[in-house]
């Protein structure tokens, strides 16, 4: 399966002191990259929240391999990995050219406004 | 009048490549300061936000005199200084020690759910 | 003159519990845009940084006119309104299609690693 | 052994459309926690950054068990659960009184300006 690709700068905001990205803001990309993934499998997370229903992140296991930095044009590869009725797992990789910079796998459920947990809408 | 005093500590989060305060990390500063101001009014945010209403930033000028760095002890300042039934200005004042860092001047809005402004809950 | 223009799309990480877009976002929004438009000029901010120069801004004031809300497509439009040797101005707005969202005018410097002014490297 | 205990409030900046805290921000939250730990551990960080030297997460489990909400007054717990030469691990949680929000395993090493891992400062 081909994975979905999503480009991306690196700013000043997305950087910190070390002069590196900051390494809660991987989870920004990544985020993106889901949204754009999402939109790319014919789903409007618009309509759906006007319907009361949002994807949640409820686990995460990330590695850090090698720092991006500020200029950096970065590419978001999002695969599916798994999937139920109530959970989906994403595997996401944060490459430049062909360096892989960070790796996530992400499960997603689907919750209603009171946070009950719901059948994804996929 | 006396200003209202908030202190915050800088953590890696709010530093960027330069080494220094990223400048839109200021406005988070000032609106947690402004969100301790509003609650030593009286008024509860949540309780508000469940009638609909919210506090929204109508105008905003500022002036970055000099940086704030990862780790400094900042003291925020809110003062009112002009206030009608729809608008109220507020002065504040990021200080490390008594360096004054930044300074702003914002005029705040309430609003409903649908955007409309309405009177000031104050 | 023509307005240098910087497209983005709004995140979950940029909107906030009103369901619209967080009031410092709209910063990081015209930093991208400066950052591209800075670019638009020939100049390189990596080798900048390397010779221990950066942009920094000094003053700014904001116009929040109407919000923008998740996924929003906006554009950035940035022009310059005024230059000496140490200081830059810029106007810069964001709409949504033709619909004007947020408006600033932007006044940068030029620092060294020291935090000391410098000539414009412009 | 006890946690070490970090408290903080959510604010506007750390929410996002669903009315919850946007599930980077825990990292923040985290991180912030982390500093004071290491502050708790007589380390300076300032001080190592002007020794080149500085903390950089390699690995990260994330579990997200209940939203985090706006004016949330939250506790992190840290605890190290692992030590080498050159790994450091911690688990940490975030609890709202006695409920269990969110809870996290860092791996840390240290890395030197040109990013080469070197021996724990600890």
């Amino acid at each position: 399966m081909t994975a979905h690709r999503f480009s991306l700068r690196v700013y000043y905001e997305d950087t910190d002191l070390a002069g590196l990205v900051y390494y809660a803001n991987y989870l920004k990309f990544i985020e993106r990259a889901r949204t754009e993934w999402v939109r790319a499998q014919g789903i409007d997370q618009v309509a759906l929240k006007a319907r009361g229903l949002a994807f949640a992140v409820r686990q995460l296991t990330a590695d850090y391999l090698k720092p991006a930095r500020f200029d950096d044009l970065l590419t978001v590869e999002t695969t599916e990995t798994a999937r139920s009725p109530a959970r989906l797992t994403l595997s996401q990789r944060v490459l430049r050219d062909e360096t892989l910079l960070f790796s996530a796998e992400v499960t997603l459920v689907c919750v209603k406004d009171n946070g009950t947990p719901t059948r994804l809408p996929l």
